[in-house]
């Protein structure tokens, strides 16, 4: 805190404005005396630390976002972007080591006032380097005939690496399946529960089976969890060319000279559900911090391997059985995609054997964390971050949100040089293992909950930045305003003159009026920010423009081609997306570090309820709820006076904000606002899911990557679906509790924005 | 908040001072212009506001420490009383309500703010008033020959009043219990889990028996759960003369000519094991919430009655079977307390009878809530609480709170009256339905959580505040020093200058040096505050003379003799300590209401948790816990650092206390401070335990009335004990945990003291 030193520093100041004030008293009041005067030295330090407290920085210093805007340079994103992908790193190796120190030392050179390698003991899990993860075909003589490959190849001088690893799923066990005859491969499309419904309508049982499932719709971590549910001895997963090659599959047509898939491009990716270290649920993973045992960590229990279509060709090509509906057929061109479970004719009597040799061990993982201390609000925290680890080279996830964050802390640094302090603590985050389950930043917020909790006024994210040229930021209602005014800020990355511009334009394109926003969904750092504390979060990325292809996500992902070469020469040659991504960041930084009332759009929130509670009237839910629980309509009327109650204080908000003189008012109002979010919070978690804590914005269980409003309804519906009745009466009890207590939250919501001293 | 007719006062204010600095300017710096000047209006306001924020009302107005002592009026007091007590008010009642009203009117008188009703609808019990519950002996024939009291004698004329409760135990279900002969009553002494054992040594299982226990020494919902543990059929509770009549029972000896407590006096009271609605664990009970099922609220089963000792006279006359040994025989003269189950020979064929007609019903009961609103913290809340709800009269429980409470209330507005505004927030509650588990301030803070965890500096309870002439204030080692410092500054009760000379010389008669201070146990309204949330609590009582007489509490407790005539005639005439207690609360307001520095002594903290790890070593405790975790001793690191941090802390405050002119880091560190104690709260309960979250200090699960330090180990061990070899094995894991937990707790309060950008 350093009360002394300031003293000092004021004192000087404080002589200085004496002089100054003498020169203007002329203008001012009456005079009193005729003998001479100046403001006592003690009171120019209270006019002064008053002025220090109110100053708008926000407002008042519409130079310094331009002056940030210019400092953000594309060449040093690109060398960030070079060092960053030079060797693979996956987490807690060597290389993602050295990394964390270079960053460390990044933030250190930029005038951090501190900046810490944080580690965690943590599960990871790796495959064996000298015996790689095999799916092999075998004829009567069981002769191998064919093997799947267990690496890329290498199509482009160079994208190889003895570093790299081979492919494989994160914590999906060892095993070693051989089907006989009979029992062979069935295949269930994307591995939703709809797709196993349908198998099952069709007289496919999986179980005993090992199931094949291509890539796509939803997280593969449900898509083993389904098969596994159903009984299936394994997994196989494949990126189908219908997904990740939609223009073809001849070299002309893929990496390297497009950013589409090759046909040896494996994803890799954690099949975990939870976050977090899996042997630590609820705690940090300290040094010796008690650990749960591996078989009650919830991980998955059968073989999972991931494979390229070219060997997916290969399997398929042998598969009988059943035609499939006729949207389950991907784009493999001239395969049936038959059903299985028996294979065809000329393959009846062979079989397919996977074998997997992932071991899983607690590894040593680091968190680097950077603080810029706030001059006004120390205690008072705006956080970014972004991971480190990759399951290759990483260019896009991560690398892409860790070039911006470097350049971004160098900016601050340029700008401090200048004399600038942010108002409240900045501070930066490099989060290690968040591939296997976003498990740094789950870790670090275990490990400092109550401080985050208490302090945080927002936290940004950043992950892949760039997969394509559109903004897109999920985000917190609370934050919605805030993103589209910065995003007026920022200057275009395309032809637009900002990229809110170029929102616009794209938006246009697929008939909507407006930037849509939406609030988070699963699958990166900000979960145990927003879903376990809610502290207001949103995540900033670029993604591909669908008006253009039909995709979610660049091809490239977690595969052995995400190389510097694809970004530069196919997703952001130039680099300015991530130029515009960091530019992005530093604008919300300062908004939200340096305003004096923090810029939250107050009224989203309810607005956002709103219309997810609105959508269970469209599509039935609302009649089953009310079915199962006559009170249903008071959730209503609760958000219906949360909204009322938002409107009236942001109004008066607005009415006063000018008039205010009262830092402790200010901090007063803030702190108020700080909580409305996670007043939403279940302190024992949504039902079933002790982690998830957010009862309004939270990814559903089903499927960990889409966003769901009122998760833990669309959880228990879902739920209460398959049951018998004496189940589901059970299940009725628990969404009747969970609708009362989401009535009480907005209930407490809206109290909270009383007068302090109501109740 | 009102900030603009604030603005007109200071402007107001600001014309006044800059006349005052003009005739002062003399003293200060140098002239720096020869034309008079005076310091610009907003300016003004700003060194107005900074003296504002920065002026500590408790340490510039002694003079008014000393006024708050002399308003303090003992007629008031005794008036205030007599109101209280002029009839029953069970819970929930008609007079209950009225006296609401009553309390909320004086509030409004008093000048508060605001002064609401704020109903729950809760599950609560009643006996049939028309088919009062009874225990009969009936002979061969079935022929009733004995039936107990079911209210009490009148042994002073007009104590008796047709709104009087009869004689019953909260929740207890109703029963019709009768045994046939060889199945009679079995005497369990205390009821304890050792008693139970004892009997089980002695080859006497109560299963299919009444059982009868005295009470004193555990929670008697405690003393019934272990009787429905191992099977007995109902319960019998007396009170025996050994702890209510040390002096015999003869009429000279009891009420009205002392204060002991006559044979039909007959001890009430909850036997319900969780605190607030049964109905509504963990969420509040508002008009429209969720209900669980009554089966599912974890209320007693099996029938309980209690008696007075002339009733249980009767019954342990006809008792046979083995003698007990030597220390279960109570005080009933010339009984043998014969443990049963065969009644003695004369009675040998005749049997007992219970009849319980108990019903549970959903009532509505009010808190009164007012505050006086902070003015320059107004989001800063200094708590003070007292139940209003009576088993009978309730003349000191809680009737002495309550006239203490509303004196109080009456001072603060006379301060008011003269100007006077505290710098944080006061709030005022009379809690409704306490008796029946701490319902009232359960549901309250179980509605107001998330304000109530920020928000809250302190709270201070009283409930009985007269039970004897000894100030006695359990507490969080947080508010130990200023408890001391206050009781400093108040008169005292009897015959020392202040009642911390008082308590000093009654240590001294004890062989203790120092008045000891303790946390706090079960039983009162802080329980929701301190325990589920961690807001340091205290509660202010004076307790009876153990020097003078070796009981818990005065006699009467919770019987039909706890009358208006008992207080004024013998435990406090001249209404000295309930002004006593009125003045200790009012002074503790000011305290943490109007210090700029919350007056938390920090390193208490630890020192009270040092304390409880250093008594597990003496008694074994320690051995087993390191042959169970071989990392125990981390914990006891943990502690040792976080000593050492709150030192530093402590120091560092202490240095720069005087300089710090800065209101938002005065407001910034008051916040660490704040939640300092609120770290150790677990989000998800002690291990069985989702209400009670406090890792620290909460009573015992073995005996709800009891302080615990680490509660959490001692319930696990606890349970451990009882356990074959896998049960403990698997406990064992628990214990490891919690163990970890509790480490972690410690690192993390530690951390929280640092420097607000260091992690």
């Amino acid at each position: 805190m350093n009360v002394n030193q300031k003293g000092v520093v004021m004192s000087a100041l404080a002589a200085a404005v004496g002089l100054l004030v003498g020169g203007l008293i002329g203008h001012f009041g009456t005079p009193t005396s005729s003998s001479p005067m100046v403001i006592p030295e003690e009171d120019h330090q209270k006019i002064m630390l008053v002025d220090k407290i109110m100053t708008d920085k926000w407002k008042t210093q519409d130079d310094q976002k331009q002056q940030m805007m210019d400092l953000v340079n594309a060449n040093n994103i690109k060398e960030n972007l070079r060092e960053l992908t030079s060797k693979p790193h996956l987490a807690a190796t060597d290389r993602d080591d050295e990394l964390a120190l270079m960053i460390q030392k990044r933030f250190m050179e930029a005038g951090f006032d501190t900046s810490d390698m944080v580690p965690y003991d943590v599960l990871l899990s790796r495959p064996d380097e000298n015996n790689p993860n095999l799916i092999t075909l075998h004829d009567q003589d069981d002769k191998v005939v064919f093997t799947s490959k267990f690496k890329e190849v290498e199509v482009r001088e160079g994208d190889d690496s003895p570093d790299f690893v081979h492919a494989f799923t994160g914590y999906s066990p060892a095993g070693d399946v051989k089907t006989s005859p009979g029992i062979r491969v069935v295949y269930v499309n994307y591995g939703r529960v709809e797709d196993f419904d349908k198998l099952k309508e069709l007289g496919i049982d999986v179980a005993g089976h090992i199931v094949m499932a291509r890539y796509g719709k939803i997280f593969r971590g449900n898509k083993l969890l389904h098969a596994e549910q159903r009984g299936a001895k394994a997994i196989i997963l494949y990126s189908d060319p219908r997904d990740v090659a939609l223009e073809g599959v001849e070299p002309k047509e893929i990496y390297p000279n497009t950013f589409w898939l090759p046909g040896s491009g494996m994803q890799r990716g954690t099949t975990f559900m939870g976050d977090g270290d899996p042997l630590t649920p609820g705690w940090p993973s300290t040094e010796h911090a008690y650990r749960v045992n591996e078989e009650d960590a919830g991980l998955p229990n059968i073989p999972c391997q991931p494979i390229g279509y070219d060997d997916a060709r290969v399997i398929l090509e042998k598969m009988g059985g059943q035609a499939p509906p006729e949207d389950w057929v991907g784009g493999l061109k001239g395969l049936p995609y038959n059903l299985g479970p028996e294979m065809a004719q000329e393959f009846k009597d062979h079989s397919i054997r996977l074998q997997s040799h992932n071991s899983r061990k607690i590894h040593r993982s680091y968190n680097v964390v950077g603080t810029i201390k706030g001059e006004v609000e120390p205690d008072r925290y705006v956080l970014i971050g972004n991971h480190r680890d990759a399951w290759g080279y990483g260019a896009a996830d991560p690398s892409s949100g860790t070039a911006q964050m470097l350049e971004t802390a160098r900016v601050l640094g340029e700008l401090m040089k200048g004399g600038w302090r942010p108002r409240r603590t900045l501070i930066f985050c490099s989060w290690g293992a968040e591939e296997y389950g976003i498990i740094g930043s789950t870790e670090w917020v275990e490990e400092h909950v109550e401080k985050l909790s208490e302090r945080s006024v927002l936290y940004i994210n950043t992950d892949t930045c760039a997969s394509g040229p559109i903004l897109n930021v999920p985000a917190s209602p609370l934050i919605w305003d805030a993103i589209q005014e910065v995003s007026k800020l920022v200057p275009g990355v395309r032809d637009g003159p900002t990229v809110y511009d170029e929102m616009v334009a794209y938006h246009k394109l697929q008939n909507k009026s407006s930037p849509e926003m939406k609030t988070l969904g699963g699958g990166s750092d900000y979960a145990p920010f927003s879903f376990y504390c809610g502290i207001p979060s949103l995540d900033i990325w670029f993604r591909t423009d669908k008006n253009k292809y039909d995709i979610s996500t660049y091809p490239a992902y977690h595969t052995g081609f995400e190389t510097f070469y694809m970004m530069e020469n196919h997703i952001d040659p130039g680099f300015r997306i991530i130029q515009g991504c960091s530019r992005v960041a530093l604008l919300t930084l300062k908004y939200f570090g340096d305003s004096v009332i923090i810029p939250y759009s107050l009224e989203r929130l309810p607005e956002a309820a709103k219309k997810d509670l609105d959508s269970f009237k469209v599509n039935g839910v609302r009649d089953k709820l009310v079915n199962i629980y006559d009170k249903y309509s008071l959730l209503e009327e609760s958000v219906d006076n949360f909204t009322a109650a938002t409107s009236t204080f942001a109004k008066n908000l607005l009415h006063k904000e000018g008039s205010i003189n009262d830092p402790i008012m200010i901090r007063a109002i803030n702190d108020q606002m700080m909580k409305l979010e996670q007043v939403f919070v279940l302190s024992a978690g949504l039902p079933g899911r002790p982690e998830t804590r957010h009862a309004l914005f939270a990814p559903s269980q089903f499927d960990s990557y889409e966003a769901s409003g009122f998760p833990g309804i669309s959880d228990l519906l879902y739920e209460h679906k398959n049951l018998d009745v004496n189940g589901k009466k059970k299940k009725e009890k628990e969404i009747m509790r969970h609708i009362s207590d989401l009535t009480i939250l907005f209930q407490k919501a809206t109290s909270l924005l009383k007068d302090f001293h109501f109740f």
